[in-house]
């Protein structure tokens, strides 16, 4: 796998590229999901007269906000600021972010024709993401660049739903009702996905992530066969045109579902804080890099708590093949900033934990 | 265990109680978690000017709600129409069930000082239900009475949080930040629980339902540290004073919580649709039985969908040493009766399926 740490985008100094391709690293690499957003009062302070879709829209604002949490902790890698609907407001759907519900579509697909009125995403149509990235290496360094999008399974949840659902319902009632739909539906998501991860690797990105944040609301067997073909399309496609870009997939509450979504064409699988590393890991198989786990929550305790949970963590990450350091889910908005410096310090001092 | 087969309110023939204590059942005994409720237009017009917990405590709106599923859909048990935030209010806090919010609870807990301020549970204090309990049991003849209450990790979820939470930050906050608080809550709540269930045991019920409706949200280790010593303090409490009437412990997203559940003192686990019923028996061995996975937006696909999911949990139940048939989680509203009563036939009519 020489080619792959040689490659201009992936220094050879990078813990992130490593972990994720289960190569020897210098110390433990560390990013947090969110890390851009609400726990920031620099964020805050950007966002404050700005709509989500906007700044999200906006090189200039999506380059700020992106390098906001490296400034700050001196995390390993950047992850691109954005949210996995821009894309669909890119194709021109009716949509938007509403503070404090999330993701609200205006027209809900529920039948074939609502499927045939979503666009494919044409190359150079999300520019403003190209550019972004284009104004973002220089300033990055040899800190990496994740890029981002939302799996097509959570995506449909979105549009089906027609906002954030606790049941899913509705996408469930799609699925084993009308699958030949559901399939047209998520098949035209994986293109759009595909295409705007694609995107991002041609203008730079070091890895990225594949966000299948609701994909824990499913059984295994429904994952499989609902969901797992058209996640593996985009994966895919992704890997034939860019091998040196490890791909990242993350979901929530997936701890039933860690084999299929490596399966799925990753090289790194994101585990929630139930799952322990070395169990997710043991499940996983020597093939896979795994991510995540610490409670964002945690983040809430006294600092020998956090302190105590970091190192477990740690530790039992270095029983996985290559690990990357991450909350289990996405940094709450309430979190003290201060806290996650802090955390990034401690997982870099500790370095690469002897193997337990 | 011949005295339990034998106990006056366990009739021989109950299936219910027989596969609760991993004995030869005549069919798979079926009942629906929150099959008393919403999806019953019955239920709606005994509701439409009565609030929540107004009714909760009218013993005969009780009777009258609880019979209803009965009544339509012939399952084997009933479950006491109540709330887990009933005995909460019977000791006096002040908090309300709102429509399309949930329980709301108008002073949260935060400090020792909070904690003290919650009453004991008191004999005879819940008198309601031991009436409403007393009107049930002629009119449900030979179908058995399951009992009911909330367990100490999610009452406490709500009385922090101050209502339903998606992350149960401060909950956790509690937990990590001030274990001593934490387990002074725990400890009043599991007194209030078990008297609760005490209350319901000694009217008559023939088992009782421990719902932890949240524990999901922890790894199994804070399981284990700040949950389980509360949840076995109730369990125990009933099985020593009435070893006859089997005890359920049920979560949503407890894949990996499953093994301490049952340590927890229940005869049986309840499992969610993410953990087919011969995955979790294989986790819990031979002294457990199982209930529960048919994923509850299975019930909006067409019939043949739902008559092969149904089949597959028949099929997957029958290699654990028992077998009680239910959903996932709770009947959703938007259900259509007419489907659950036909599951009800569906599981009758197969009885008992051969051993995979």
């Amino acid at each position: 796998m020489q080619a792959m740490t040689t490659d201009a985008r992936t220094p050879a100094e990078s813990a992130l590229v490593a972990a994720c391709h289960r190569e020897p690293v210098s110390h433990v690499p560390v990013w947090f999901m969110r890390q851009a957003g609400r726990s920031l009062p620099e964020y805050r302070a950007v966002r404050a007269e700005v709509p989500m879709l906007v700044a999200c829209r906006t090189p200039e604002l999506v380059a700020e906000v992106t390098l906001q949490p490296v400034r700050r902790h001196g995390v390993d890698a950047a992850i691109l600021f954005s949210d996995i609907v821009v894309p669909l407001a890119a194709v021109g759907l009716d949509l938007d972010i509403v503070a404090g519900v999330g993701p609200v579509v205006a027209k809900p697909v529920a039948t074939m024709a609502d499927v045939a009125e979503i666009p494919e995403l044409a190359p150079g149509q999300a520019g403003f993401i190209s550019e972004a990235i284009g104004l973002l290496l220089p300033e990055l360094g040899s800190t990496q660049l994740i890029g981002f999008a939302g799996a097509p399974f959570t995506l449909a949840s979105y549009l089906v739903e027609g906002g954030p659902s606790r049941e899913h319902a509705k996408t469930k009632a799609l699925m084993y009702g009308a699958p030949q739909v559901w399939h047209a539906l998520c098949d035209r998501l994986a293109q759009i996905t595909a295409e705007f991860l694609r995107t991002q690797a041609v203008a730079g990105v070091s890895a990225v992530q594949l966000f299948d944040s609701w994909a824990g609301a499913l059984s295994e067997a429904d994952y499989r066969r609902f969901v797992l073909p058209h996640s593996t399309a985009v994966l895919s496609a992704l890997a034939a045109e860019f091998p040196a870009v490890p791909r990242i997939h993350f979901g929530v509450g997936t701890g039933e579902l860690l084999v299929a979504m490596g399966e799925a064409g990753a090289d790194v699988v994101g585990v929630d804080w139930r799952t322990p590393l070395d169990v997710a890991s043991a499940r996983l198989g020597q093939d896979y890099a795994v991510q995540g786990n610490l409670d964002p929550c945690v983040l809430f305790a006294p600092w020998p708590v956090i302190e105590a949970e970091v190192r477990r963590v740690l530790t039992e990450g270095s029983v996985a093949p290559g690990h990357v350091f991450n909350l289990g889910h996405g940094v709450l908005p309430q979190t003290e900033a201060e806290v996650l410096t802090r955390v990034v310090a401690l997982v870099h001092e500790v370095g690469v934990p002897a193997r337990s």
